[in-house]
């Protein structure tokens, strides 16, 4: 008998017929002697729904209240699945994040879990009921309803698997698992069978959608296995897990993409101490997350300095340079939208030289520049133009031996 | 200044133009001085979606968690109000029923009311708040999220204004008050300034919408003057209040007529102890409410009893007699939908002789036949046809002197 923690996403529980699927695969797992405790998001498209409809009141509504009013989203899809089990003839019993409780910052709209109590959820276990948890939301220590932001469902699921002490946290969405690039780039892309928490944190930092970061740091530092599955088929999925002696060692484990970046080039700053903080913390008052950044060496005391933000942040980060471009006695300032991060990511890396050349000469071959580079200890990471992304992605990935055998 | 609760039902919450109308009415009444709360029903139609999509699933959903998924209509209404009021600049909060909270007995989907926590509420009154709190919906002692029922927001409004000693509690609906008669029987009803609750209960009892049984009972006992009111329009509603000495002292107060009762008739019934018990305990078991009861009096040991129940169970319990006819030793059973009950109400009456007489005179100038009289301290029914329903009202209205004066 094992204890796990399932979570269906909001696709998954999109309507009455999904709920119904979400409830057959619980009972299966239930019937198969499992104690189960099922963690739910809200139907697709509702909470949407609801900030749409606040956001008719006002372009920014309270946040205290819009956590009230979203986190209806989720009660909606557990009372509905708890009364698809019990009509199946399960006793299901389902908890909103106060009831657990599950004690979060009160950082409305984005808070963080702080604690999730046991106790209620071990005690219906222990007499045999399913357990349904809504996803996505929490109280605060004054009482206060919180959400944790998008992909928070993720989280909560993780975070009552590490406080039940389960054997594994299963994570259903709408792909069946963790590729070794997207399948929309190149028919080749493999599905893994495992993948290290530190892969999978640096391919959530790089644009892949599948897991939320907070969730995968979250099983890393509470050594929860997180399996990734798909809720419409019965494919084996992908299992996120601590990475061990015996995990196929491969160089490279996934290529990953993200076309969501723009760059921002600074020519001519003079290049002596508190320019570079000058530079970025306007940027980091304004919300603006800068990501890579690079500074040319400089022989006459003028340098330039590029970084990268999240392209729909370019035109306000530009203002704000502009604004401050006396002061900062820069020379001139160019945005470009027009960039791709391509990625290598694999924890082989570490015992393995030789990686970012093999890396760099993929992309020489196909008459790719590289206009960016930044490493960490397994990932490389290079900006290029975006019109060369998915040429750059098939190479790496063929070059670093990952295309399905056929 | 005054506390004042006031409570917008579904209709008066329907849409985002009418929550911004709730919205200005409550600023209107904070701005005059007063400390306001305010209870909100969920948005017209939301709680039938939500029932009937429980009932898409089955056709009896388990109950706790049909209270779990309801009660989200209210957290949706006061969420977008309390939203609303924050966008015009006042500082709002709202509270759902476990906030409070509003603790309940664990009858789900019928729980009452045990007891309402003021501090919350009157901590953020202090402060110059507006309070918004979630009508129908309660917790348990176990922690579970309870309903009250149809028409609980109303007691909520009552049992949170009964907490605070709020100065009144304030119904909005889509009538504006409480008339002399259903204004669609006669254009000569009257919306009168003054109930007592007594009237209020009796009429509530036979038929009058306007207002729940429960939250006038609540009203009465607290002492919490009830002020029913359109909020729709600014006109003066009906104040249900203590009897006073001042108040206008009609001898009847208002007319009503139920369509919606069925009346039984047992035949032959041996005249001997427990014959009643026989017949109506079965009926109680299956939870038929039986209304009014007559027993003609015998000569040869041989009864007649009628009785009335609410016509949806008429062929429910016809065959639960029929079942039991040799039993019970009853020669013939009859039931008749074709009937109407018509009263006639008023504190007034208590000092008054002949007014019994003077409604069975209206009635028989009318050529109205009496199938059945029961009576109250303040109220007297007569089951009569039902196609002559419409035409007692007028003819009652007009000779107890209730007709409007043009």
């Amino acid at each position: 008998m094992a204890l796990i923690v399932q979570k269906y996403g909001g696709s998954s529980v999109g309507n009455l017929e999904r709920i119904a699927n979400v409830a057959r695969r619980v009972a299966r797992t239930y019937d198969e002697g499992n104690k189960v405790v099922v963690v739910v998001s809200a139907m697709a498209g509702e909470t949407d729904r609801l900030i749409d409809t606040a956001k008719a009141i006002r372009d920014t509504p309270n946040e205290r209240e819009m956590d009230v009013l979203v986190s209806t989203g989720e009660q909606v899809s557990m009372a509905l699945l708890a009364i698809t089990l019990d009509s199946m003839g399960y006793r299901a019993k389902s908890y909103c994040g106060w009831q657990i409780p599950i004690v979060t910052t009160d950082a409305y709209c984005a808070a963080r879990i702080e604690d999730v109590r046991r106790e209620k959820i071990a005690a219906d276990l222990d007499e045999g009921r399913i357990v349904i948890v809504a996803g996505f939301q929490g109280i605060d220590c004054h009482g206060n309803i919180t959400t944790l932001g998008r992909g928070g469902s993720d989280t909560s699921a993780v975070a009552v698997a590490a406080a039940l002490k389960a054997d594994r946290c299963e994570i259903y969405t709408d792909v069946d698992g963790i590729y070794t690039t997207d399948p929309n780039i190149t028919n080749k892309a493999r599905k893994l069978k495992k993948v290290a928490f530190e892969e999978m944190l640096e391919m959530a930092s790089v644009g892949a959608k599948v897991l939320y970061i907070r969730a995968v740091e979250l099983g890393m530092t509470q050594g929860v296995p997180i399996m990734v599955l798909s809720s419409f088929s019965d494919t084996e999925g992908t299992l996120v897990t601590q990475e061990d002696e015996n995990m196929e060692k491969e160089l490279v484990t996934a290529v990953t993409c993200s076309t969501k970046e723009a760059k921002i080039t600074l020519s001519g700053v003079p290049d002596r101490p508190g320019v570079a903080s000058r530079i970025f913390v306007p940027l980091a008052e304004a919300n603006i997350v800068v990501d890579m950044i690079i500074q040319n060496a400089s022989a006459d005391g003028i340098a330039d300095i590029s970084f990268t933000i999240p392209s729909a942040d370019l035109s306000k980060a530009l203002k704000i340079l502009e604004d401050a471009k006396d002061f900062l006695e820069v020379k001139e300032i160019t945005g470009a939208n027009d960039i791709a991060k391509v990625s290598i990511i694999g924890a082989g890396m570490r015992s393995h030289a030789g990686v970012a050349a093999k890396m760099f000469t993929t992309l020489a071959d196909e008459r790719i520049n590289i206009e960016m580079i930044s490493t960490s200890e397994i990932k490389i990471s290079c900006v290029i133009k975006k019109k060369y992304a998915e040429l750059a992605v098939r190479a790496l990935h063929e070059n670093f031996d990952l295309d399905m055998k056929t």
